[in-house]
C-alpha cells in the first residue's frame, strides 16, 4: 500500500474538530449546546444577495474568467472606493473563498521552506495552508494580557532571516477581535519597507469594528503598494459562508500576474456565489449598521458576564465577532471536552474553542479558549449561566 | 520590492491565453470566431440542476460540511453504483471542481520532489497543479500515429525512481479523447501494484464514451482499493462548469484522511452548486443519451472532415469531446495565431488550441492541435470550410 505524503500527515488536527464528536454524544442526551465554538454567523443572508442567484436567468452554467467575472470585479471596485481604497478590477482576482486568497498569496509570493511571520494566537487554518504550500510560520507572540495588541518591533525583527518574505494579520483578528490602531499599521509598515516583505492582510471582519473606532486597512497605507496583498471575503460580512468567494488585491503587478496562473490553473471561481457576492455591494448603505449593532450588543453582553465569573478574564475586543477568555483551569482542552462529555445545568451546556489551536508555540494558551459569539444574546446568557456553574463545578 | 515565488514564476503560461488578444482583435474587425479551442460546452445545463437552486429556500448561506453534504454524498453513492463502484460517504470528499480533487490528490499523497508518471500529451493545468504542489511530472509519450493509445509498460517502468508515487490518467482522455481499454487498465494496475504506486484516474468525461465502447473506472479494479483515487466533477457532465462541484474519492482510508484536513483548511465546497449537483444524480436515466448522441455527431463530423483536408490526420476518439489532430504546417502555434490575426474565410475564422501545450517534453505535438467539439454541426461545417482554406492558403 503506496504511503501519503509527508505533508498529509502534517496537515495539523483542529483542536475544535476533536470536540465534535463529544458535542454530539451530548446531544444524543438531550442536552442543549450552545455552539460558541465557529464562526457561523446565525444571521440571515440578506435577501437580496440570495434573490440574486435564485432570479439568475442564464440557461449555462458557464466558468467566469479565471479572476472573476469583470462586471463583479468592477463592482468590487465600487465597494472599495467607498473606504478609500482605490482599485482598477485587473488588481482583483475573484477567489474561492479566503481560504483560496491565503493560498495564492502564499503560493505565489513564497517557495517551500519560506517563512511568514504572523503574531499568535492566529486563525489556525493559517497552519494548513502553510503544510499545503510547505511554507513555515514563525509566530510572534501576542499577549492576552495587553489585549493582543501588536508585539513590539523587534519581537519581529528577531524572527526575521534571509528565508522571511512576509508578515501575515488578521485584522480585525480572528481569534482575538483584536483591532489594529492606526500607529500599529504604521510599525507593520515600517518592518515591511525596511526588511522588503510583503503584508499579507486578512481583513475579512473589515466593517465590523466597535466603539466608533476606524478600520485601517492595508490596502490604505502609502508606499506599500508593492507591498500588501489584501484576503477578503464575502463570507462573514454578508453572512454568506457557504458562498465561497472571496477576493485576492494587490497593486503589485508581478504578484497579480503569478497569482493569475494560478488562478487559471483552477479555472474559475463559483459562478452562482459571484452573481450574490455581485448584488451584495449593492445593498443599502446602512445595511451594516443594524448588523454591526447586533454583534456589538452580543460582545457587550459576553464580556460583561465572562469578567464576571472568578477567575475569568477576557480583554474587550475592538472588532470582528471573537473573544478571547483565560479561564481558571489547568487545560482548556480537557475543560472543553468535560464540559460536553460529563456537564450540563439545566439539560444545556455550551460548547468554546480552545485557544491552543491558534498558538503555534506550544504550551501557550493552554488555559484559554476563544469564543464566537455568533448566538443571539439570550443564547449567551444562557451559554455563560452555564460555563459559571461550570467553572464553579470543575473547580471544587 | 520583495520578488514572486520560484513556484510563482515556473507557472506555465498556457499557449491558449495567449491566443486570446488575437482573438479579440478578430472580432474587433467583425470576424466570426469558431471557438474550437476551450472545453466550455454550448450545451444547456438541465433546467432541474438550475432549478433546484433556484428553488432554493434556505436564509443563511451556510459552510457546508468539509466533505460536502452529506444529502449529496450519499446521493453521489446512488450515482457511482449505477455503474458499478460501490461506495459509501465517507470516501467521498465534494471538491471546489476536478481542480481541487487534483490538487488534493498531489498534495495528499506527494512531497514536494516527488514524482508523477503521465502519458502525455495531458490537460495543461496538471503542470499549474505540479508546480503549486511543488512536484515534478514525468511524461510518457503516447502517439498520434497510434491513437494515443496507453503506452508500452516498459516506458513507464523506464520513468520509474524512488521518487515516484503515482501515475495520473485522465478517461476518457483531455485532450486526445482517448478511452482506455479493459487490458489497459490491467496494465496500469500492473504497474500500480508492482510499484506500489497510486493511480489518479480523472474520468471527468466518464458518460462521453462513443461506439457502445464501455468506460472502465479505475474505481472497478479489483486489489486496487488502496492505490487509487478518482478525481471527478459535474463541468462537462452536466454541463455546469461554472458550479465549480468536483470529487475526490478513495477506498483508501490514510488518504481520505489526509485529503480531509486539506478540505478542513478550506472550510467547505460551495453550497449553491452542491445543491445543483445533488439535483443532477436524479436527472431522468435517459438523459445522457440525447447529449452523447449529439457528441457523438459532432465528432462523427469533425473528425471526417479533419481527414478529408489533406495532410491532416485525426484518429477517431472514443470518448470525451476533444480530438487531436496533425496538421501540414511546421507550428501549430503560428498557424493558430496566423488564423485569427490575418485570415478570415466569409468574414469566418476558427480558433484552435495549439498542441504543444499539452506535451511536457519539447518540441513534440509541434504540428498537431485540439479541438473541442463544443460548438453545434453547422457551426463545425463552417469551421472546417474555414480550416481548410485557411491551410491551402497558409501552405502556398
Amino acid at each position: 500500500m503506496p504511503s501519503i505524503s509527508h505533508r498529509g500527515q502534517q496537515m495539523p488536527p483542529s483542536p475544535i474538530r476533536k470536540l465534535v464528536p463529544y458535542a454530539e454524544g451530548a446531544k444524543k442526551k438531550g442536552i442543549k449546546v450552545y455552539h460558541l465554538n465557529i464562526g457561523q454567523p446565525d444571521i440571515e443572508t440578506p435577501k437580496p444577495v440570495l434573490d440574486a442567484v435564485r432570479n439568475s436567468t442564464f440557461t449555462v452554467l458557464e466558468y467566469s474568467h479565471s479572476a472573476g467575472f469583470e462586471s463583479y470585479r468592477k463592482k468590487l471596485c465600487e465597494y472599495y472606493r467607498r473606504f478609500g481604497v482605490n482599485l482598477t478590477p485587473d488588481q482583483i482576482i475573484v477567489t474561492t473563498g479566503g481560504s483560496e486568497a491565503i493560498y495564492f498569496a502564499m503560493s505565489a509570493c513564497l517557495d517551500p521552506g519560506d517563512e511568514i511571520i504572523v503574531p499568535e494566537p492566529f486563525y489556525a487554518n493559517y497552519n494548513g495552508f502553510a503544510v499545503s504550500s510547505q511554507v513555515v510560520i514563525k509566530p510572534v507572540f501576542s499577549s492576552i494580557k495587553d489585549g493582543f495588541k501588536l508585539p513590539p518591533i523587534e519581537d519581529f525583527e528577531k524572527n526575521i532571516t534571509p528565508k522571511t518574505k512576509a508578515i501575515m494579520i488578521c485584522n480585525p483578528n480572528n481569534p482575538t477581535g483584536y483591532l489594529y490602531a492606526a500607529e500599529e499599521m504604521e510599525t507593520l509598515k515600517e518592518i515591511c519597507l525596511k526588511h522588503n516583505l510583503f503584508l499579507f492582510s486578512d481583513e475579512a471582519y473589515r466593517e465590523f469594528c466597535y466603539d466608533n473606532h476606524e478600520h485601517i486597512s492595508a490596502m490604505s497605507l502609502t508606499g506599500m503598494e508593492n507591498h500588501v496583498i489584501l484576503m477578503d471575503t464575502i463570507s462573514k460580512r454578508y453572512s454568506a459562508c457557504g458562498g465561497r468567494i472571496g477576493a485576492f488585491v494587490t497593486k503589485n503587478v508581478e504578484v497579480y500576474n503569478a497569482a493569475m496562473k494560478f488562478a487559471q490553473a483552477r479555472l474559475s471561481p463559483p459562478t452562482f456565489a459571484q452573481i450574490a457576492g455581485e448584488a451584495a455591494v449593492d445593498l443599502p448603505a446602512n445595511y451594516f449598521d443594524e448588523v454591526k449593532a447586533e454583534y456589538k450588543k452580543r460582545r457587550d453582553v459576553l464580556v460583561e458576564r465572562l469578567n464576571k465569573i472568578p477567575g475569568v478574564y477576557c480583554p474587550n475586543p475592538g472588532g470582528a465577532f471573537y473573544a478571547m477568555a483565560s479561564l481558571p483551569v489547568e487545560s482548556a482542552e480537557d475543560f472543553c471536552q468535560w464540559l460536553l462529555e460529563d456537564f450540563s445545568y439545566n439539560n444545556q451546556t455550551v460548547m468554546m474553542a480552545p485557544a491552543s489551536g491558534f498558538y503555534a508555540t506550544p504550551g501557550l494558551g493552554k488555559n484559554e479558549v476563544r469564543f464566537a459569539y455568533v448566538l443571539n444574546t439570550d443564547d449567551i446568557n444562557h451559554a455563560m449561566d452555564c460555563l459559571e456553574k461550570a467553572l464553579e463545578e470543575y473547580n471544587k
